[in-house]
């Protein structure tokens, strides 16, 4: 039984890997296309490195080694975006703009949702050095051309601002517990749980975080959660920021949710999360994390997205072209053959050269044969 | 000083990163037009199948962790052929040739060398399924084509036999101990070492041991092997099969090594390793491990070969083409600009929409821009 995997650990064979691989080409290309370059950070780090202005769950998430060669715990990453801020803040170190995009495994000690793996092929896209809405509109923008580029029909942005639960947490003077508490329970979405728990809050805060959950709609909802939350500053800050995106971006198909908080303690700012028809789970997210490069020293504005590049894959439209082989026999001296072979590799076919004896694997797709024909060479069905 | 990496590992930047992403698609089609299937086994495995079938060596490289899930000892892959050998025996379960290649990042506790990473970028190619000689002259062939797509001028492979050394343990009725150090003191090239060593050893099997390491050289060499080498079955078959794939790869550069012994718990047959000019660290490495898919409960004949991609692309010839930008305006309701910088991305462009205020950083490359000329939008010179 040695060749069983653990739990929420999988292979990744040929069709599949055929697809992911298609889909990682068009996405790179899209973000190099808009100026995105390609970096690749390691996936052992000192624990301390990876955590950096990360909050709790990710500790939880991430595999501890010792390092043999300095005795220090080195963690396997479990998210790359802190990579992409240790990057922008001290290897480029450029004053400017930086766009970055990265693909690569993450992997979790638990896995995020029965439906999830271990091992999450993570592809994502950085702008680091613009507090402008421009860079998240830029941002928001991009992961919409993913998507289409993906063939990920009729998904869904849920657009929030941890602004607003951060001003109403901050007015109500919340202890770090109670944060924490509302937090887990507002993603939760527990709604009962959320009243007992806000019964020791004063007004107007405790109605306000009651109805965080119910502030959920289309471009109504900014009047109403203007008209319903306490005026504080920085939540109409919040909710003047969230009308620009949504007046900039009028084709988007996108819903705002003031009790999306993922990533609370490490994002500021707007935040997103990407939903998919008939599919529970989130296939992508991002937003703005400004914070985290001054954790490596270096204060520096950051926005992005990443997204599971294999469920992705699962969830795609495209086409998956099946893709048969032609069969030729191997004559390793036959000049014209190997050129006839080159020619059509060369115009993105697969040609076997079959070995002595070697017959065409049934579960290997293989549609036409290299036939020798009056000193040519022709490719002909089977 | 929470940026610094743990010694041996490292980021991959973008001038790099590109250059890898480049390499990799080059020799990902390579493959695919030979009929080699991709596939994308985990980073993490249960410690005793990433282990199944590989010698000691592995087992002191492979980083180790403890499962959240089952309490059983996991390990982060140090060597991504086993896991091919895996699949091949029990995922794809196919009875004819299998070809399989892959790429992903591997990782050990220990640098190999002073020069080496601790994470590898391991890229490779396996046929199963085929004993014979023309499975072996496929991926040494494969290989070649492979380092010629990698524009690595120049490279050699030694070629050598591990059966030779195999025969010669047995008939010296080695025991495990002084197997397993004489291959230390083979691959040390250690010659004095290994003449005390063999001091205890009955002729002719001693002077045969003690001439190991000089049976290095060009085709002149296997004559010359056969006239100083005690005449035993293993060791004829051996030299046979080397001079068959020199007779059918004449055009290739190698050497033969008879102390060429690398994996020598793991491989069966011919092995191979690759160097570049003027580079002291191993390029690429390969050749049979038939035992391997018996350990996993399912016998097949297996060849292949991997490189460590990141390496190969620092060697590489290529032209490292810049890639220079295209500056643009950031105006979204532009109908006409949005249709030009689209046109432009088609092409392979990359074109960047200036953030408001936004200057190219100096640090990234840009050599043209976008202006509006009578109602037409032209790339122009900076």
């Amino acid at each position: 039984m040695n060749w069983l995997l653990p739990d929420y650990i999988a292979d990744v064979l040929p069709n599949e890997a055929a697809a992911i691989e298609r889909l990682r080409r068009a996405l790179f290309d899209l973000f190099r296309g808009h100026g995105y370059e390609l970096v690749q950070p390691p996936l052992l780090e000192y624990l301390d490195s990876l955590l950096t202005g990360t909050g709790s769950d990710l500790r939880l998430r991430t595999f501890k080694l010792v390092d043999q060669l300095s005795g220090r715990t080195l963690g396997l990453r479990a998210d790359m975006t802190p990579q992409m801020a240790r990057i922008d803040a001290h290897l480029l170190n450029r004053q400017g703009v930086t766009r970055l995009c990265y693909c690569g495994s993450v992997l979790h000690t638990l896995p995020a949702s029965q439906a999830a793996s271990r091992e999450v092929i993570q592809l994502g896209a950085e702008l680091f050095g613009y507090a402008g809405i421009e860079a998240d509109l830029e941002i928001i923008r991009l992961l919409d051309a993913a998507l289409a580029t993906a063939g990920i029909a009729g998904s869904h942005i849920d657009i929030g601002h941890v602004g607003v639960f951060q001003a109403l947490a901050e007015a109500a003077r919340l202890d770090h517990v109670a944060e924490h508490t509302l937090l887990h329970l507002l993603q939760a979405k527990d709604v009962p749980g959320l009243h007992d728990y806000c019964a020791q809050f004063a007004e107007p805060w405790r109605s306000a975080l009651i109805r965080l959950p119910e502030l959920y709609g289309g471009d109504e909802l900014l009047d109403q959660a203007a008209g319903q939350l306490p005026p504080l500053p920085a939540i109409g800050e919040a909710l003047a920021t969230l009308k620009r995106l949504r007046t900039a971006l009028p084709s988007l198909a996108f819903s705002f949710d003031l009790a999306e908080l993922h990533g609370y303690y490490y994002h500021n700012g707007t935040v997103f999360t990407v939903y998919a028809p008939a599919h529970a789970e989130v296939i992508a997210r991002g937003g703005r994390y400004d914070g985290v490069g001054a954790s490596f020293g270096r204060a520096r504005p950051a926005t992005g997205f990443s997204l599971d590049l294999r469920r992705i894959a699962q969830l795609s439209d495209l086409p998956r072209q099946a893709e048969p082989a032609i069969l030729a026999p191997r004559r390793p001296t036959d000049a014209a053959l190997a050129a006839s072979i080159a020619a059509l590799r060369a115009q993105g076919e697969i040609v076997i050269e079959l070995l002595p004896g070697e017959r065409a694997d049934e579960s290997r797709s293989c549609d036409r044969r290299l036939v020798e024909d009056a000193d040519e060479w022709r490719v002909v069905g089977l």
